[in-house]
């Protein structure tokens, strides 16, 4: 026998747990439905200083911490569980976990976040956890040291290069463009690592492979580089870019994130290009309805553009009060 | 001479100090007009239980300062002021403040806000301030030991209802409708109350008439009922409704509210029927532009239909991403 739930909530990160504690106080005993990464992107940053409300910052995992708690309180119960498949051709939706369990909903929040993209270049994949890794909070203090590099020019790139500084002899942040795409403050505070000599930028340049060995951990990079960027895109053309070596004890990949929503393949849940589930928008209620009635979504697994905590959970309380005013007309 | 501001945020509730935290952080030095109700409508709640993050609940005037003195730590500035007009047919915008002062900005966000909807029916007027009131918070402790009255169906309603509990003899919650808009959550606890014999529930009613006088205070209401709701509209249809009169002290109005955009009456800023502001919504940045380029605007002086303080701030911090981007572009 199945487990059955009124709402299931997929995905513990902000966007989800506020569905949770509005779920919660409309009397649903949400499930929420944790995931691979339990509490989502945000356990990954130490010192949140955006989320309004908390002028001194917020530990991510504090936060996240006491969404869940809120939510429990609220009678949401959260349980380990990824979702493989959705079966949405008929009522309650039934879903199906990783290792095998079935639960049936009357109502689902996909709020499966995103996950962190990757260079898709040789050394990447075999060296992920020996030295190359895509959490610099998690795993910055392993390389106390090293020369280390970070590879991207958006918020989280300047943030994890900026960290990295308390443990690295060296930063080299590495960026494929001439200019980043990060928040005026985190490129003020760039500058002021690459003023006090722990950063080094160098814009318009690409890791083209990574190099070492389980045991020995990442004992270099290879790099392109171009005066006008996208170094490789140009090496493809034939045209001549700057060949060179790093030797870097640690690679921190931070170059965006690619949506998790491969659970949803067998639905009429409309994905764009890029995997992002598309949402009805508009004005009034039923902003966060998917494609297939009764499954809504909210947070970075439909947002591609702001993918603030603050965002997720405005996103997070839409899908609640959708879901809720979807049971209440069953 | 005017003052000049890269960037005004008008309103300072939870949508318009999130927006100046981020435009804050990316280096905008936004200047905030805190307009007629500083703080904006969550001041006027004293147990927030349902913002993501504080899950011992936070007091609304609490949370609201928080977020204050974080926008300011990121270089926001607050001050008084409401705005009178907007002469957006040239740049930069040209703000006309009530008392005659003149700022000019390069971008704009309105953040507004909606201030208490009022029942228009004689009495309420001239005795507002003096027995009747939009604000249980504020003032419910000065009616102590006496009868009071609750008009609405949706949270607020049900909230100042219980919460007046604590000061009123008895707490008539007066609805014009057979169902309440109201979370679960909240019905559970006025139903609490009516099982405690402190609250007692009309429906199916409405107030005619407030009378008293200023010095006084208010001596009774007049009420019409109708087993299918609607009395007021029913008995200008002729038909026959129940009338009948309430001995009260104190009359609370909770029946929503209206957007305060009176100020954008002279741009080309689309609002809707019932004046809230048109945004472009859709897909990626520029959600919260409106019809003018360079004004942006988020809160609930744009949404009608969700209204959380978590919705607010979210609004508030796309407003801020798209007010940057459009200033950067510049």
């Amino acid at each position: 026998m199945a487990d059955h739930a009124r709402l299931v909530v997929i995905g513990s990160g902000i966007a989800g747990l506020t569905a949770a504690i509005y779920a919660g106080r409309s009397n649903h005993d949400p499930l929420v439905l944790s995931g691979d990464e339990p509490g989502g992107q945000l356990t990954l940053t130490t010192d949140v200083e955006n989320y309004p409300g908390f002028p001194d910052g917020v530990d991510g995992t504090e936060l996240v911490q006491r969404m869940r708690e809120q939510a429990e309180q609220f009678g949401a119960t959260v349980r380990s569980g990824r979702v493989a498949d959705i079966d949405a051709s008929s009522r309650p939706f039934r879903l199906e976990l990783v290792h095998g369990d079935v639960i049936t909903a009357d109502a689902v929040i996909a709020a499966s976040g995103a996950s962190a993209r990757t260079l898709d270049i040789p050394g990447e994949e075999e060296l992920m956890g020996f030295g190359v890794s895509t959490c610099a909070t998690c795993d910055g203090a392993f390389f106390r040291g090293e020369d280390m590099v970070v590879v991207g020019g958006g918020d989280a790139a300047m943030e994890e290069a900026a960290f990295l500084t308390k443990f690295a002899d060296t930063v080299t942040l590495v960026h494929r463009r001439e200019q980043f795409r990060a928040e005026d403050y985190w490129i003020d505070r760039i500058e002021d690592h690459v003023d006090a000599g722990d950063v080094e930028i160098m814009r318009n340049t690409e890791l083209t492979a990574i190099e070492g060995s389980e045991e020995a951990g990442v004992d270099h990079v290879e790099i392109v580089s171009h005066p006008e960027g996208h170094p490789k895109r140009r090496q493809a053309d034939g045209e001549v870019v700057d060949e060179d070596t790093l030797d870097v004890g640690a690679v921190f990949v931070a170059i965006g994130h690619v949506p998790n929503t491969s659970y949803l393949e067998s639905t009429d849940v409309r994905l764009d290009d890029a995997g992002y589930i598309h949402v009805a928008g508009g004005r009034g209620g039923g902003q966060t309805a998917t494609d297939v009635e009764g499954l809504f979504a909210a947070g970075d697994v439909v947002d591609h553009h702001y993918q603030q905590a603050i965002t997720a959970g405005g996103m997070g309380c839409e899908a609640a009060i959708d879901a809720d005013a979807f049971l209440e007309d069953e």
